[in-house]
């Protein structure tokens, strides 16, 4: 049925009653006693613009005189505004069209609010006469997780600010609530550094062109925050930092063949006290920059064998006595950085291996398990373990195959794995992680959309909303809608949007 | 190198020597005694604009003064202009940077003039300065094959008019000469028939919106001849028709359940007369529309379980002799399709069940292989009954996988089958096929490239250009050229373009 709300809200009770929506002259007002948000007056301004559009793409268009017509949308924000969505904002919204047709929305933040914009402009949909219309509709809705995020990797390529904003509209269209933006890799630093700007010179594709300077940074936190969205940056360390090196002489192991460097480099040098001055340097600015409590330290896929070669690396080993212990090794750098990172108060989020590994972490570090092997035995460990944990494994959206991959994503339940309720409630979410190697602004766009839709309703509906075949047409109604709205959603399968993108 | 040629010509004889190109007053002219022609005044402008744009996207520009400039290209055409594009094209051309800075191209074919303006264009690269510059170079090319296709389909998704022209712009960029326009299938009917207007009001997503007017099918055609690509369009029968019955009653077989219709359509009713009449009529009206000798007539997939089910067959299969079968039926149908076909002048392609079903056909017949089940094995078999052959099984760009695939699709050999010298001249080249299930104006043009230049260059190159290390970088430049271009082609690798798309 159209007018269908993606992801699906907790409860969504409608009757068959339709009233037309004045949409030319539509207005968001304010409830008597609601507060008042200049956040709030941005999103009322592009809830409009949405709802105008759909209007001026439809062929015809009448509304009876003296029918009861939804004029407006009245907003009740019962607290005072937030300035920045964090992980423990509250989401929640009732949204409500009566049969007098007045519509209403509450909640108890602004971040509520926003959603329930969002579940609003869902609501309307064009009649076969063009007419935009809402059916009586009252909607009580709140997240399942409170962590649902989309990773995009502006390293192995660069993407364009443009492109980021069209996606983090399209994550606020799913009510996608983090941006967990890998912005450097071993493949180029785009980051534009204050305090070390070698990092992106040397280190960037085109320190002139492929670049985030600190205005793009902040012009992406901003579009972000207008939406409700995090936006968490990961300076994956000490593996995954070939990039960074070239910026910055000495923060890399040199490798050696036999008694003399090679030319090649490894990870951070975890020996040299000169590599913690660094990163405490380097994340105290990302901190003032990001706002975010969280950064994303990353930690994976530390390779052994550079330290292995390096024999002033062999020699530190043997002075300190975990001589042939390179995963010992790798946890004194990243206990050095977890206690960095909470010195100048962030709290952080780490892929799984830095766990695997035995390192010791805060008790309120966050855990991303992303190796797709058994992720319900590693979610059921670290929260096991009393860890927080992200669940990244089935949400690789990089990977693509024929065909409609998104029920695969779909149907993956994150809470199925063996734990207690209090190891349940350790899980706070997860995240669709898009990759770079393959992507960038010619392609990404329409490889995240609607793909991670699937991810986005896994983790915002209840665990009960699963059903493939009730999805599928409620997908492609909101790939369409998407379509409509500017994001170039690619199709699920065969068949057609009324509104065709480029058409 | 920068400055290569995608594909990869005959010849390539290039110094390290280059000269500045005057690219803001670039002209193409004529050679004394060269042939004249409207199609190349056209391709001028193309290429000016072209050469101009990469000068404008250039950060620094300068030119020595008193140093030997390219200033203009010196085209000689020693034929008078042909006016349509066809198989048996002459598209051998020479290219001539020299010593002096004078640079030429000559063409015994407007279509040979076309290929080396491309050529021209792709061999002009920008200096770490930004000054664009061309080597002393040296060109003699020719196709390996005659027939080098891209199939698009436009009914399991309908592509937007400007959709379909940005590809057929890539074909140009890629030597590409035919378009092969899968036009209609089961799912919709864009086609607009004067005779039979119900066909595409009935069987269109939207009569209004997802379809192509007499006007837009000359748009395409016009697009296409102006850059030497012919457009061959398939209407597939007897199967693959729904569609197509819903705007012509009786046209479909009515399948039975017992003794009953059971509201369904089975492929087109072989055993009455309308069904032929109708493919005259329609068939006639597209001879003169499509311009082209060749029509593609499908014949692939046919269903036999409608027919099985309906008594009327059943009896006319009785009255006939046919008892039974069904391979026969078919036959019969394909039979009368082709000789009205014939009849009416056109020339055509069949997908390789018709002849592995027995049909008799015209021994200058095409067959088209598909079915990705060896097939070597049917190129020996379709050339060894002396037709001629087309390759797409290998070249299947709706199937995706992550990583390179282009690379299984470079080096997979066409004339690498079982047979006589004779026998591998018939194969007169192959296509690469984006079926439209999973693809509309969303995501249709970075599925489509690079991937199909990968096979672009298997066509037109010869056989001993095959190493895909050697290809990597050429194929990563020429994809970057086709951003650069306005073609969202997407990424091959990690790595970036100088102008990236969006950025």
């Amino acid at each position: 049925s159209p007018g269908s709300v993606w992801p699906h809200p907790f409860s969504h009770v409608s009757t068959a009653q339709t009233f037309p929506v004045a949409v030319e002259t539509f207005v968001f007002t304010y409830a008597p006693k609601s507060f008042k948000c200049d956040l709030l007056a941005e999103a009322f301004k592009r809830y409009e613009m949405i709802i105008i559009n759909k209007h001026i793409q439809t062929l015809v268009t009448f509304r009876q005189l003296n029918t009861l017509t939804v004029t407006s949308l009245q907003v009740n924000l019962m607290a005072a505004c937030e300035e920045y969505p964090s992980l423990d904002m509250d989401e929640s919204y009732t949204l409500d069209v009566n049969s007098m047709a007045q519509a209403s929305l509450s909640a108890k933040s602004v971040w509520g609010v926003l959603r329930g914009l969002e579940s609003f402009s869902q609501i309307l949909w064009e009649s076969d006469s063009g007419q935009i219309v809402a059916n009586k509709t009252n909607i009580i809705d709140k997240p399942r997780y409170a962590h649902r995020g989309i990773l995009l990797d502006t390293s192995r390529h660069y993407q364009p600010l443009d492109v980021l904003l069209e996606n983090i509209d399209g994550m606020a269209y799913n009510k996608i609530n983090v941006f967990h933006w890998h912005i450097v890799d071993d493949q180029s630093f785009p980051y534009v550094s204050t305090v070390y700007p070698n990092l992106s010179q040397m280190g960037a594709f085109n320190p002139l062109t492929h670049i985030y300077t600190p205005e793009d940074v902040a012009a992406v936190i901003e579009y972000a925050r207008l939406r409700g969205i995090r936006v968490v940056p990961e300076f994956d360390t000490p593996g995954h930092t070939t990039s960074m090196g070239k910026g910055q002489p000495g923060l890399l192991t040199e490798c050696y063949t036999g008694c003399s460097p090679n030319g090649n480099y490894g990870p951070i040098n975890p020996t040299v006290n000169t590599s913690y001055t660094f990163i405490k340097n380097l994340f105290t600015e990302v901190k003032s920059s990001f706002k975010d409590a969280y950064i994303h330290l990353g930690g994976d896929e530390v390779s052994f064998a550079c330290w292995q070669s390096n024999p002033n690396i062999t020699k530190w080993m043997k002075d300190n006595n975990i001589t042939g212990d390179y995963s010992k090794l790798e946890s004194v750098y990243i206990q050095q950085v977890l206690d960095i990172s909470a010195a100048i108060g962030y709290s952080y989020i780490v892929w799984q291996e830095v766990v695997d590994n035995g390192v010791k972490v805060k008790a309120d570090t966050v855990v991303e398990v992303w190796i797709n092997n058994h992720p319900d035995n590693e979610l059921a460990k670290v929260t096991g373990m009393g860890y927080r944990a992200l669940l990244a494994a089935p949400w690789y959206l990089d990977y693509i195959s024929t065909g409609e991959d998104w029920k695969r994503y779909y149907t993956y339940e994150p809470s199925n794995f063996n734990g207690t309720a209090e190891q349940k409630a350790l899980l706070i979410g997860g995240e669709a992680c898009l990759w770079g190697e393959y992507v960038d602004g010619s392609n990404v766009t329409p490889r995240l959309w609607p793909r991670a839709s699937a991810v986005a309703e896994r983790l915002w509906s209840q665990e009960t909303v699963n059903d493939v075949d009730a999805a599928t047409p409620r997908l492609h109604q909101h790939r369409c809608r998407m379509v409509q709205r500017g994001i170039p959603a690619e199709p699920l399968h065969p068949g057609y949007c009324k509104h065709e993108w480029r058409n």
